[in-house]
């Protein structure tokens, strides 16, 4: 019986496991971390939108976290509280980081005001993997910008703890990469990126 | 400067989505979610790491979320309540569903012993691409293998709420695949899940 059943020990300890590499090597690229962070309308979603579709013209697995899929799924019982931001987050990063074992590049955009909370993500990845993106627009911009009217609602106080109104936004001090939507345009944004992803290689092969 | 900066509404709008069948049709093949439950000791984590080898083995984009990733991560913050079991498989199925959507085969091996629990997820995800697997061994054989000595903990109450002992399983009512792993071998069940999956053509081509 015992050669004929699922036994987990003996099976497992001897299981052919599927390393990083192996994925990466079939992929033809490395697993990253891709971290937009910035304010509300700074363009963190066009941003990793552009990015995704030259990623995936360009025959590479990768895939978007954002406010859409996190907030009414995985996050959906969290609010914007300080401590409820840092669970966002903390889930966003563990998210990410599979994501990132499976040897994907995982763009993740989500304004994560808070230093400490895109820290703890850095710490719990592989070095290198973890590739922070400081989308960087002036407050009155992004203000002046509004696409969706929250800027204005936050003004009247219809939105509590609004980032850069009446919430904070710690800016990276040490980003690996500092791209600015008020003088850069969408291009050169993932341009810089992708310089970026190559010079590391993250991305290799023919571009 | 409207022509040159990152502009979110107009960008976001007219930008080229990545469809789930632009992923699908990519990667050689459909997105799916297997999930195996089943009793501690039952061979879940072996059915899925071997399944995962054929997959991978296959040109399959594939992965695994099981107690290992997930409890020292994600879920690093719930214990085994009966809420805290809920709210951890809650999480899982929700990261599934993001790897689903990637057009992944992601395979889940937890012992989500709630029915209701596992048809949240079965719930969240479009169907056909929620495949559940009862990973099926009564419990005296569990006890009897108990690689990791928790069955024996658990009688002398050294681990509290532990399914089949001082917790409930609740078996699939209508499970997609039922193996039986005290009477079928690894390579028969996985070969079980591998029909199932081709006959659903969630696998297609050379196999």
């Amino acid at each position: 019986m015992t050669k004929t059943t699922v036994q987990k020990k003996s099976n497992t300890s001897s299981a052919p496991k599927i390393l990083l590499q192996d994925r990466e090597l079939r992929n033809g690229h490395k697993g990253a971390i891709v971290w937009l962070t910035g304010l509300s309308a700074a363009g963190k979603s066009t941003i990793a939108q552009a990015l995704e579709q030259k990623l995936f013209d360009n025959n590479t697995q990768t895939y978007i976290l954002d406010g859409d899929k996190i907030r009414k799924g995985l996050c959906s019982d969290l609010g914007f509280s300080p401590e409820d931001r840092a669970e966002n987050i903390r889930r966003i990063g563990e998210v990410a980081k599979l994501f990132q074992e499976t040897g994907a590049i995982i763009i993740v955009a989500f304004i994560s005001p808070y230093r400490a909370d895109r820290d703890h993500v850095r710490k719990i990845v592989s070095a290198g993997r973890f590739i922070e993106v400081f989308v960087d627009c002036p407050l009155k911009k992004c203000e002046a910008r509004d696409p969706k009217g929250l800027y204005a609602k936050a003004r009247k106080g219809e939105i509590p703890e609004f980032t850069g109104i009446s919430a904070p936004y710690e800016q990276p001090l040490h980003p690996e990469i500092h791209v600015k939507t008020d003088t850069q345009n969408l291009e050169q944004c993932v341009e810089i990126i992708l310089a970026y992803l190559k010079d590391q290689k993250i991305l290799t092969g023919q571009w």
